[in-house]
Order: C-alpha cells, then structure tokens, then sequence
C-alpha cells in the first residue's frame, strides 16, 4: 500500500474505550469484540448465574465450552481426524519438555531406537531465542540433541546472528534412522525471524517427525496440519490470554508400548500428552476460563478466515516493512527480508538516543510495548491478528513524521 | 446458630445480578466484588488502555500486578522471610511431581541419602482421593513410597474407608534419617475429609519436611507456614480462578548442589522451583490474568483477615453440619465428626432416588452443583471463603423442609 493512501482512520469503535495501541510481544491485543463479550458475560454466563472464572469443569456448560473451543479450533485449521487437539498448560517452556519426553515415548520412535541400538537424536533447528531455549531443555533432560543449523555465522568472525537461515545446502540434518524427531520454531519472537510455511517440512526427511513451536504465527496463516507430527504453542499471541499451551498432535505418536516399564517412568503427568488425550484435556482442572477467552478468539478466527488473516497480516507488516526499506539509513531491519516475520518486527535507529525518544514520543501516542526484547535491544513491534490495520497505519504515519523530524 | 434464627435473607448486592448459590467443588464461587472489578477494569485497566489479558508479563503495570499479589498473600498468611512464594503451573497434579522431584534434588536430602547408602524414602499420608493421587505419581516417577496411613481400614472386612484418621499410634512413619519428606492432603476435596490445623506437623519428626496440599483449605484459617517445609495449592477454591498454583517453600529446601550432574537432570523446569524463585515466578510468561484476579481475592481476605474468615467458615458449615446431625437418619454424614471438612461437605439421603430430587429441587431454587464425586456419589456441597453465609443459610433452609417432606 503506497504510504499516501494511509490515514490514521481509528474506528470509532476502538477508541471507545480510550484503548491503546499494544504492539506487546505477548501477552498482547485480544479482539475488541471478543473482550466485550468477556466483560458482558463476567458475572453471569448466558444465564448461569455464575461467571466462566467461578465454574466447574465438570459442568455440562463448560463442557460445552471447552469442546466447542476445541471443535473450533479443529475447523479454522482444518485439523485432519487423526490429530488430537490438547489445552495444557506451562507455555512454551512446559512444551520444550513435553515434546521430548513425549516423543522419546512413543512406539515408533522407540522401535526405531530398539533397531539402532543406541539412543536416538533430537534434530534442533536454532534461529533465534526460542528454539535455543528448546535445544537446551532437551539437553537438561538428557537429550542427545543435533543441531541442524545455528543462526547464520559469521565467515569473518564466527560470530552467530539469528537473523536468517544458512542455505538448506548446509543444514546438518541427521540421518533419518537416528533421529527421533525435528524441532524448530517457526516464528521466533525475540529475533523476529519467521520461516516460511512448510520451509522445514519440505527438506525433513517424513521418517522423521516434525515438532513445531508455532506460538507466535499459529491462526495466521494456513497450516498443512498432516505434514507435522505435533504443533505446540503458547496461546498468548494470536490465540487467547496466557496461561493455556495447545498442542495438535498426530495421534500414532500417542501409541505406546504400557508393558515397556520406561515409558513414563520419566514423564510427569502434567506433560504427559496421552494423560490428556485419554481425558479430552480434563484429567484434572484445566485453566478454564483462559480456554473459555481462547474459544471465543478461536470464533472470531474463523468469521474472518484463516486466508483473510493472512492477507491481514502480510498486509500490516507490509506497510511497516515498505517503511523500513524506504529509509534503510534510518530503519535498520536486522533480518534478512526472506526470513522477516510478519508477527514481530524488529528494527533499529541510528543511536540509542534516537530509539528512546522514539519510544517515549510513540507512548505519546498512545502507542506502547515498543522496546525490543532485553536481549536483542532495538525497536520490535508485535502486529499479530488482534491488531487493527489502523493500528499499523497509525504506526507507519507516526514513522514517517519521526523519520522527517530526525534525519540528518 | 439455631435453626430457628436462620432466615434466606439474600443481600441485594447479590442477587442484582441473578447469580445462583454456586457449591462447585472448584472451580468455584468468587467473591463478587472482585468479579464487579474484573468486569469494570476488563477493557481498559486503571487507565492503561488495555485489558490486563492482553498485558505484557514484563511491563511496569503487570509486575507491580504480580509484586503486589505477593506482598498481600504473603501478608494475609504471615509467610515468614524465609519462605518464598512462588507462582506456577498444572495445579495439583504438577504439585505432585514438582514437590517430589524438588525435594529428591535439595541439598540436604541428598546429603541424608549420602549417608544412608540408598534412595530416601518419601512418607505419604492418605486420607481420600488428592493424596491418594500425590502418591501415584511419586511411585509414577520412580520414588520409594512409605505410606503413613491410608484410610481407615474396617477389621472385619479389611475394607478401607476415606472418612477418617486412624490414632496416630497405628502410624506408621518412616525413620526421619530414611525419609526425605512427608506429603499429606489438609483438606480432601472429593472425600470431604478435613485434618486439623497442625495435626499433622504435631506428629512428624522435625528433621522431615513436611509437605502439605492446601488446594482447597488455604485462606480459611490462619496456618503456622514456619512448621512446614513446603505448602502447595491450586489456586481455584478459595484463591482464584483455574490455572495457577501457589508454593511457599522454606528456602533452605532451594538449596542444590550445583556440582551434582543428577541434579536437574529430571526436573523438566516447568516443574523447578529453584527456575521460578530466581525469576520471581516470571522466568517466563506466568497466566497473567489468573494471578491479577487471584491478587484481587487476597486483598478481599485481607480486608476480613484470616480470625474472620475461619470465623466465617466454621459458622458456615456449622449450619449445615447441625443440620445433618439433628436427622442423621436422613442426612448420612459420611465423615468422622473430627475429621469432616468445613469446605467439602459429603451426605447421602436414604435413597438414590430421594438424592437426585433433592439435587433437581435445589436447582430450582438456584442452588447448583451439589451432587458429589463421581467416585463416591452421594451429595457434596462446598462451602468457600466466597460463600455467603446466606448461601448456607438458604441451603440449610431448604434442607429441612426437604427433610419436613420426605421423612418416613
């Protein structure tokens, strides 16, 4: 979109409430109608008489709540039948563990070790802060882990950076019948580095099961659900509040040999995934009324349409991105434009200076979360499905001006 | 309080909104001026411009939410310096595992078990179905189990019945310099069995750290934590929504010995206290909202205090207790006067039938989720901090003219 087609048109029925702009990484903006609803029903659910945040899961209506979020979910991403659906909890560090200790589990993957005689490998994908965080728990854990590729180093330095992916030539992919599975994460939300779809499912060899962290790009895009062997994610970015994980898992990696004494030996039943599929994802109290926000989100997904959602999506980080390579001088993306994500845009000033008084002079108005990542420092801005193109719009005029005002 | 000066006065502030008397089990009812604020601020913050479910973890706002949640817990139960608090997780269930495998990995349990030679025993109390579950999945992952006690078992048929505690000289404790912790359930959610406040600490051998189950009975009386090693508790009775659980640890029992490699080599770190207590519960994103509403309900029980609310709930099941006791031919109380909790109230009727009309009668006097555990049947109300005495009032009511109408 050329940038004098953009105005800073807010509609009327977000600023209703004095909201803000929250580019927050996560947790982050939530649809403005899905929050209304929250707020209609808190003290008195449909005519329950009682709030979401007050009932038990044992009731028939939230029963009916959590499978229509299920059912939901399964709709918008065309999940095939013999995938499993699963609201955990712990977030992405919870799912680190769980995707081992699972996957080390299952029938196949053990059948296979059986066959090498020695334990298998885990195949890890490094891009950037998140899959580093799960190569290292499988390792706490006493993994045997491979990594395939780590960033991109530099031929000068050695340096690693994580701001794209070496070319497929030289990934270190292990040898199938060594390997129990492919971990990576396809949208890494500190460094800002997002991997196409089907990038990774497209070189993996399909003896080997993919495991994918899609936390911070899950709903924004369509998935090839079948070509994965589980999808975890965190749902506080396109999905819902914190505090619920959901995991769609191929249902032969739930299989599992009882009388190999093992097997769950290490696994503690909080990350025990057919400890939840055997209970439709309540062999205890699950998080509900989380669930219940993410149901309702799960709805407003599938009004617009996953294509729709994408099209949003390439469209708000778009106009952010043509800004960027408009100034390059004065926008400094820090990721290769192949590997960019559309969910977490990161970028820099000049000077340090420059960047606070960017910050400070955004909040103004009323635009917020803006600070890049403690590790990585910087600008990131976070547009995931919640947001509003006027907030993007909003954002790019308010670059334009600052870029104006500033540049030498 | 005799049954003659007891009249269904509803306060107006409570039926304004059509709420029903909710005796869920947990989920369960909520103090309404805490759901009123939930509901107020659920757009727009204190002036934030954002819903505190779309709140980073990391902004100002939300640590001064979780700091303060803290301080007013840590204040309402007096925790003593040396305890932390920490904020986690997978309710009961992950408590089960996390407290095993945190105590197999602290410092001076892994000195007693240098010098005994061999793996500790953990000592485990069963009075119904929550430590009966705590024991399975210590046994699960690998732990020696002694059991203290398990029910009460009937010498004529050798039957065993959660409905009391044998004396505590049929005990049978591990030897403190065998035993690497002992774990009991103050408060049985499913079988209604309640022990006494510092029963069980009275008994054990001071070198054993005791490790108490709360879920479902903290907040309702003020507890001596220094006598404890660790409490841990699912927030969704008295506390707060489903989805977080609390854990104040003496922090001696946080100390490791980091040179040992067995160390953390089975704690996945969802599960690691240490991991949370060096990151103040955020190592990474914690269920923001669940721990915003639940700091809301600790200041509501502050404001009454914990004298008061122990008050309250001894008056509130002291109605309904009276009541089963002046019909015991009619009510059948399933617990041992001593032993019966004054949160999870269990009876049957005479029959089957009379149990599923008097569950189909209440309903229609807006009294909800009365039927007990599916494991034990019968009648179960729960009576919480956020009950109304006039909730037991109402109940009590309708309890004896159920009696009046249906007694033989």
């Amino acid at each position: 979109m050329p940038l004098n087609s953009v105005t800073a048109s807010i509609p009327s029925s977000e600023i209703s409430h004095n909201r803000v702009w929250n580019f927050s990484a996560g947790p982050s903006v939530l649809p403005l109608s899905v929050l209304e609803e929250v707020q209609r029903d808190l003290l008195n659910y449909k005519g329950e008489g009682m709030s979401v945040l007050e009932m038990s899961h044992r009731s028939k209506v939230y029963g009916n709540i959590i499978s229509d979020a299920e059912a939901t979910l399964r709709r918008v991403l065309k999940v095939p039948d013999n995938y499993s659906i699963l609201f955990l909890q712990g977030g992405g560090t919870g799912e680190f563990a769980a995707a081992y200790l699972n996957l080390m589990s299952c029938k196949s993957v053990r059948e296979k070790q059986r066959k090498l005689g020695r334990q298998l490998a885990c195949d890890y994908i490094v891009t950037g802060g998140w899959s580093k965080s799960g190569l290292k728990e499988t390792k706490r854990l006493g993994g045997i882990t491979n990594v395939v590729l780590d960033g991109v180093k530099s031929a000068a330095t050695g340096e690693v950076t994580y701001n794209s992916l070496p070319p497929v030539s030289e990934w270190n992919l292990g040898k199938p019948e060594e390997t129990a599975f492919l971990y990576y994460c396809e949208n890494e939300t500190v460094h800002g580095v997002e991997t196409p779809a089907n990038y990774v499912v497209d070189v993996v060899d399909p003896l080997v099961p993919v495991i994918c962290d899609m936390s911070s790009n899950m709903l924004s895009r369509p998935i090839d659900i079948s070509r994965f062997g589980a999808i975890v994610a965190g749902a506080q970015k396109n999905m819902g509040p914190a505090g619920v994980s959901i995991v769609i898992v191929r249902k032969d990696l739930l299989e599992r040999d009882e009388t190999d004494p093992e097997i769950t030996r290490n696994i503690p039943s909080i990350l025990d995934w057919c400890y939840y599929d055997g209970a439709e994802s309540m062999p205890h109290t699950p998080p509900t009324f989380t669930i219940y926000v993410c149901g309702l989100v799960f709805k407003w997904a599938e009004n617009l349409g996953l294509e729709a959602l994408e099209k949003l999506r390439e469209t708000r980080s778009g106009l952010v991105y043509d800004m960027i390579d408009a100034h390059p001088e004065f926008f400094h993306g820090l990721v290769d434009k192949k590997f960019r994500s559309a969910m977490n845009l990161v970028f820099t000033l000049p000077t340090r200076e420059l960047e606070a008084q960017f910050i400070s002079e955004a909040a103004e108005r009323n635009m917020v979360q803006l600070k890049g990542h403690r590790n990585l420092g910087g600008i990131r801005i976070s547009l995931y499905n919640a947001m509003p193109i006027e907030g993007a719009k909003a954002f790019v005029i308010f670059m334009k001006e600052f870029y104006e005002k500033n540049v030498q």
